[in-house]
């Protein structure tokens, strides 16, 4: 049975040691093939040819005439493709829809952002939309010569992520809809296209290249109209039993407090919420919650009091809550991030105040409160990256692209 | 320089070997060393060589006189030594102090337990008592032959593991005592001896051999007079960037509520427990706790209402809380462990209530109330197990004992 079995190893090595070269390179920028060799302790015929086959999957690209001239001539080296794999984050928020691409080697390529209030339009309204914009970014990158590789939909919601469907956003007033295949047959592309939860995504991206660099243990709140978050734990975001874990904004918090759109009482994000902040503060009018979040941030640098004291009662509650969960977790860091990001400044010191009390530990070891870095593109960020890492970790996936 | 790495290798190969076959052993009983080749993968010369070792550490034994006189005498079986290597968990809970001990097979050899409100004894004289306590176990078990491994020691709060120091442990008032070395000290042994959280242990257990084999994400919740918990999160304990996780004792309920004895407000043990759900159904007096609680048990039982009342009551905080877990962590079940344990039919109901209305995702997975399998006993076996897993683990570990 022998011969069964080598030839799949043999291809499976292989496969393995594209993404050690091609890592390498998307680390470690561009490199000779005898450097590759000495990088990755492969030998150099090898290199050869995973380089070769990495270049006819327009991963990676000869570096152009530059020492072509030169006595010696060492070869060419190789660099990512300009022209090579681009990944797509897309998302649904409660008031924009966005699209983001980037290349391997992290560099944003396009970003398309369109604002207005989605509560209360037709789903299919909002997907024909996104899909609109969609298939014109991958126009637009095609006709630049790139490849993109694959989606993920950022969603404000449960997500069943196996299956690509939206299970709920009470803050959408979505339930229960086919994300992946409606968005997917929309776009009419044969790109992959996978759906999760945008507080999880906004967590990987901070973890990846944000906040939580180095972090191994924090939470990331994504605060918008309602508060999901990302719990990374040993550097790893934690799934729970089925994709569900995160729900922040679902923390109880005051258990005979305001009826909240999930169905609860005195949660968290019906105390702590951009709707609950402004409503606070008594800014209303028609604006998008996250337009009226940049006057709530004016007002409270022009020491309006009742912008101030409604940011200091939200911070009393993300406190009462993080305080909860750092209690049940050990964490390092609270990362605020989303909406209540720019807001971090005034909610950090009532937060810090509630988590010195209330965490058990905390003569030991309380919480840092650290403002999220990547600010409103996190999720699409994360969104993009969670293909690129794929790329990354299997570079022949891309083969049946166009 | 291969000859200094050769050497190590074959000694790390060779100890990593030992306690394959050991466990084989421990897991599927006694065995020839025929067929422990066959169930391990390694060649017959190498399990024979490795079984002299393992009977020469006392960790396994011939199996006696059997089949000694058969046609053909396929040479005997081996099995875990009887007299072989024992592991001791101990425990200073609220109102009792326990010793406990297992065999490698899990098979329980002493129990010692002796109980009384240790709230307001002098540090001193407990550690004295408990240190008494185990060396009559170490003293009875080497009488008997076995070969004690090492001990851990479950305590109810806050544990810096590495130091082996009790941080604080609000419901004995007991602070920063350096339990290991004094423990150690008046113990006088060269025991290996360690400490660990009360709840970790008693999660640990559960999810060995208790109501958590086969959950993967589940709470543990360790119900005495305080109440901590151990968080199970893909089938392994959860121990934060500290090791101060699982304090579900301490997430806030109702922050305006009644002051804890951590200084913080509303607190979950503060409304759910043992004291608490005491206090409610009117059962006061001098006895301890865990007895008092058994007096609930047979109020309960026998309808009356104050009694059912207090753990209605109770049953719904512990909702509240457990409901924030769920939406965080996206758990499976909740397992109800430690004097709250033989409450659960009785707390479950009003639990399950909350849950279904206060997480995200009830209508997909709502997590399930189980009452935990071991009991009061679950801290020290979980003790005792993290010993023997250790043995298990590495045999050679258990050569410089006594």
């Amino acid at each position: 049975m022998e011969h069964h079995i080598a030839p799949t190893t043999q291809r499976s090595v292989r496969r393995h040691n594209l993404g050690v070269v091609l890592r390498a390179v998307a680390e470690g920028g561009p490199r000779w093939r005898a450097t590759l060799a000495t990088d990755t302790g492969l030998n150099k015929s090898t290199v050869s040819s995973l380089v070769a086959e990495l270049i006819d999957l327009g991963l990676l690209a000869e570096r152009g005439a530059e020492r072509r001239g030169s006595v010696g001539r060492p070869g060419l080296a190789v660099e990512i493709a300009e022209d090579g794999a681009v990944a797509l984050g897309l998302e649904v928020g409660v008031d924009w829809l966005a699209v983001h691409a980037a290349d391997l080697t992290g560099t944003v390529r396009l970003e398309r952002r369109e604002g207005g209030d989605l509560r209360g339009r037709p789903v299919t309204a909002v997907l024909d939309q996104l899909a609109e914009m969609t298939r014109a970014a991958l126009d637009e990158l095609r006709a630049a010569g790139m490849r993109p590789a694959g989606a993920v939909v950022a969603l404000p919601g449960l997500v069943d992520a196996r299956a690509g469907t939206l299970l709920v956003a009470p803050n959408l007033g979505w339930n229960d809809v086919a994300v992946r295949a409606e968005l997917g047959e929309r776009i009419g592309d044969s790109l992959p296209l996978e759906a999760d939860n945008e507080a999880n995504l906004s967590a990987l991206a901070e973890l990846w290249e944000g906040a939580g660099r180095g972090v191994r243990d924090f939470l990331h709140v994504s605060g918008e109209v309602g508060i999901g978050a990302g719990v990374v734990i040993g550097g790893r975001l934690l799934r729970g039993a089925h994709g569900f874990g995160g729900e922040f904004g679902h923390v109880t918090v005051d258990p005979g407090g305001p009826l909240c759109a999930c169905g609860s009482r005195g949660c968290l994000e019906s105390r702590a919420g951009l709707e609950a902040i402004l409503g606070a503060a008594g800014i209303t009018g028609n604006a998008a919650p996250a337009a009226r979040a940049g006057e709530l941030a004016e007002r409270a640098r022009a020491g309006d009091a009742d912008a101030l004291a409604a940011l200091h009662e939200a911070g009393r509650w993300l406190g009462v809550a993080a305080g909860s969960a750092a209690n049940l977790l050990d964490l390092s860091a609270i990362v605020i991030g989303g909406a209540l990001g720019p807001l971090a400044e005034w909610l950090a010191e009532p937060l810090e105040r509630e988590l010195r009390t209330r965490v058990l530990a905390a003569s030991w070891a309380v919480p840092s409160v650290l403002p999220a870095r990547l600010g409103p593109e996190a999720a699409v960020r994360g969104a993009a990256t969670q293909v690129l890492r794929r790329v990354l970790e299997d570079p022949a996936s891309v083969r049946t692209l166009v």
